[in-house]
């Protein structure tokens, strides 16, 4: 073990730290929380009671991980929650993460970013700038968020699924009430920038909402919808002659960030054995 | 007078404590502030001068409470203006509030939540996560904002109202100019996620503003708008029977976090005394 | 040289410090920084390596200034990026800005501004609280927007324009892809509130987007576009008998923030000289 530290570290008690560990000026780690090998925590961060935290992972300044939840706020009193964060985690400042959470390795977010209890998150995920997740979700493998997203609880979001800037996902059916109905997105679809989706709808497989829609059905696997209210527009394999260029279902023309980046979709998919099919969830594809 | 402190606490002149104040780790708390009893201020919080914070209340990490206003930038001159939250407060983490505001008691705020100068809110109100309450604005009692709401200056929100993720509400009527026209949002009314309101409208009480609507026209009282431009589609009443279920208007079906929770509207309404029914402001609904 | 200090301020080698300075409790000033002549940098907030802060500028607390770029999170290596900031800065609390940027004097930001590397911003620029700037684009001089804007990356935001609350603009033709094409915004447009521009669209010069609009197709100069999808309304100069007041094009008629503020834009524009034109850009008005 062996744990560098900038200036005025206050530590807590029964912190288990791994090898090459830098915990930066100013930042608190309270008791009961396990930090893996070669980990960098930068400036002002706080780690709270019950985190965990993988192997090569970076925390930037000004984060809080593994925030208390209202019960801290309510009785003041040491809690059992825990949060799990897998490895190689780059988490970017000012993000904050509550406990009871479970998240997979090579996480990242932007910067601000806040998730709450009861967030179920898989590897390979990415959160952009100011994303709030409400908790109470299930995020699947290769989820890309860009900026200011907006997950309600309830919400399920399948694997290689897209949200772009300012996505918003409801859960009430009838304002105010407890009519709770969370969006469910399936896999290799994507939500284009500034569009919202009403409570328990689904968006299927392969599906595109184009930005700036209001999505007061569901949407049919391969299907584009536009507009407010949105309508369908084409079979996104038929939208390519539009666009003049094969784009649509993304998978087969683009692999940034994706298992598939550099074999190519038909290539990867061809070369996957059984048991890799089902580790990357490609057995459903319809 | 009991003050627990955390490490490296920065403490000012003329701090007035109540009984049972932990201020934590990297806390400064500036000259000419008064915090109440069994007051929780986390680590990393900034307190400015002018600052009164009440009993009972649990203040998050990385809040800066009673900022300062512009004037400071300017001349870096002691000024004095002052912030007043009421008794059980609720301020999570990074949230910034301005001096030159008052809050009334049970206040709650999610993380992130801005309010600058100038803003009156009441009692029992909370605004979520991100939201940005730009001053000179007020805001009455029982009033719910969920994520990322914008409230503009000169905005009127009255009592038991709900914004739902994402709404904004706007004033300059011909932008960019000095023709400011603040929203007037009436008691019950309900505005569903990303809902734009252009300056100057009233939204009517009880009315209800459909998800994703663009609000250019004043709303009646108990009707529901959709679309943009908004319509109206029905009144609230009528519309109860399109979505099978008696849900509106909300106040006699739903109570979350209003004064009626336990007894239901119409029990609670019905008990109340001459002088009760001016406290919870319900004399004026018609 | 002369250097006030708050308690627990960290600071690096080879920093330049001008006269009458102040660096507040638990600032982190790192190696390689430049900070100009009676500058306030309030406390807990972080000047990185490679930062350069001009005169007579208010950083304020809770802020990241030259924040590192992903190099440093995979290497944690010195890096030689460098941030200036020009003279005259007010920097409002949690903002967080990246090394490899160029800003102008007399910029300001309000609370929790995001701007990522490769971000050249002219001079009186003004981004409001929220603004998230994805770097990679160009602002002119003058430029100011409201709450919450998202700046795509290859955006190109030409001098003295406006944008509102909530507006995106948008950056991938056909997402997910590279096929990039940033927004391009000429002289004197607005863009008013919880507006969307496609990518690659332009605004002409002088053109107003109404709010809440879509905005799938290029705006002419002087037009006026509402709707989802916008669609021509008008001409503003017409537009302005339906208003029943003189607003537009709003340089006549508005002049905040702006260097004809006092004068008019009449009498400003005839005073200038042709080097002064040139200086404000003014030369290439239609």
């Amino acid at each position: 073990m062996s744990l560098r530290k900038g200036n005025n570290v206050v530590l807590g008690e029964n912190i288990n730290l791994g090898n090459d560990v830098y915990i930066g000026h100013n930042c608190v780690v309270e008791d009961d929380v396990t930090i893996g090998d070669n980990v960098y925590i930068d400036s002002n961060t706080i780690i709270r009671s019950g985190t965990t935290i993988g192997s090569n992972s970076f925390v930037q300044s000004n984060c809080i991980i593994g925030e208390y939840q209202m019960d801290f706020c309510l009785n003041r009193k040491k809690h059992e929650h825990t949060l799990s964060i897998g490895d190689n985690a780059i988490i970017r400042s000012a993000t904050i993460i509550y406990t009871g959470s479970t998240i997979g390795n090579d996480f990242q977010t932007g910067h601000r970013v806040t998730i709450r209890e009861k967030s179920i998150i898989g590897n390979h995920v990415s959160l952009g700038t100011l994303t709030d997740v409400q908790g109470h979700c299930t995020i699947g493998d290769y989820v890309r968020t860009h900026s200011n997203c907006h997950i309600a609880q309830e919400a399920v979001i399948d694997n290689y699924v897209w949200l772009f800037p300012y996505v918003v996902l409801t859960n009430d059916l009838n304002p105010p009430s407890d009519d709770i109905a969370g969006v469910h997105i399936h896999s290799f679809a994507i939500i284009a920038a500034d569009s919202l989706i009403l409570p328990g709808r689904e968006i299927g497989q392969d599906a595109l909402v184009g930005a700036g829609s209001v999505v007061m059905k569901d949407v049919k696997p391969y299907m584009l919808v536009s507009g407010n209210p949105a309508k369908a527009i084409a079979d996104v394999r038929k939208f390519n002659k539009v666009i003049g260029k094969e784009v649509y279902p993304w998978r087969n023309f683009f692999g940034r960030a994706m298992p598939w980046a550099e074999k190519g979709w038909d290539n990867w998919i061809a070369s996957l054995s059984k048991e890799e099919r089902r580790l990357f969830k490609v057995d459903e594809i319809i």
